[in-house]
């Protein structure tokens, strides 16, 4: 029995965990839920995950595991995109930890706001572009290291979980322009990813 | 060198990684950083994390590490706070991102702004205790299960992590006699770690 993921195309959590699965070569199935329409907290999906959250995933023992970056962290275990080297891998865990804390909740959020509900600049809270920005500036400075990754010389799953919303951080308003080393970034993970 | 780890006790993130260098014998030295005077933020401090926030660890051989959960999952590999059998690992990582992604900005913010920032109740944004209420909804339905942790059936990280804020959630106007499941779970867990 192949895994199955459940998750919505249009979010960055959801996708990640597509792209590893793919990476890896793993089979799957994939079933839309739709976000905007709540789909994720029907009965069904609450059985999987009581949060009420997609990405979930179904092993293929039949249970079931959330959170976007949970998920990746098993898929990937053993795999080239896990570092061997503790630092390296401690350093990964830092990222994807940052990612869900700080990145995602701006960053995504704001894009959610403006691009799914169209929202006007005004009614969106102003707070989030700071936030926004102040996580890509943390970026940038991360990616002004000696390797062109985010955590240790290879692609990890730190470089899988950011891109996913930084991809199109546009769309909630954001300009990459303004941190090119983090543009750069984003055209090596879809490269490395086949996601262009 | 022994460890050296920033951190404001107020701070239930920073004291997580306390308890784990505790809980496994390992020497540190401990700095006080205190949040509410802006002291994370100072450069000697922003030049080990630029994310500007503690704790931070300086591991033994003067690197750095940041994120409460990525610095606990360092530090405790190999050791029983995390399960060797990969699902009960996995399902560890689901709470873990669980926790910094919802459970944390309600339950530790609401606080922050009630118990050290002494805000009335009208000035705390009323979506706080309706997503801190949610996050401990959930807890008590993760902890009707089989074993009396949450992930496994053994003390893991999982606890640790969630325990941090759910054992002061009075402080932030949360009753936990209203779970009482968590509140039996709060006292084990207090238990394990020696910090009742």
């Amino acid at each position: 029995m192949p895994l199955t993921l459940y998750g919505d195309p249009i979010s960055g959590n959801c996708l990640k965990v597509r792209w590893v699965a793919e990476r890896l070569g793993l089979a799957y199935d994939w079933i839309d839920v739709n976000v905007v329409k709540g789909e994720a907290k029907a009965a069904a999906l609450l059985s999987l995950n009581p949060a009420g959250q997609v990405p979930i995933v179904v092993l293929e023992d039949g249970r079931a595991l959330a959170q976007s970056n949970a998920i990746m962290l098993h898929l990937a275990e053993g795999s080239d995109l896990i570092a061997q080297d503790a630092y390296q891998r401690a350093r990964m865990y830092e990222w994807m930890f940052w990612e869900q804390y700080t990145h995602e909740p701006a960053i995504a959020v704001r894009r959610f706001h403006k691009h799914y509900l169209g929202k006007s600049e005004d009614e969106i809270d102003p707070a989030l572009m700071v936030k926004g920005r102040a996580a890509l500036a943390r970026m940038e400075l991360g990616l002004a290291g000696e390797t062109p990754w985010l955590a240790g010389d290879a692609l990890s799953l730190a470089d899988v979980a950011l891109v996913a919303y930084t991809r199109v951080a546009h769309e909630g308003g954001f300009d990459l322009a303004d941190y090119p080393a983090v543009e750069a970034w984003v055209r090596r993970v879809e490269a490395a990813l086949r996601i262009a």
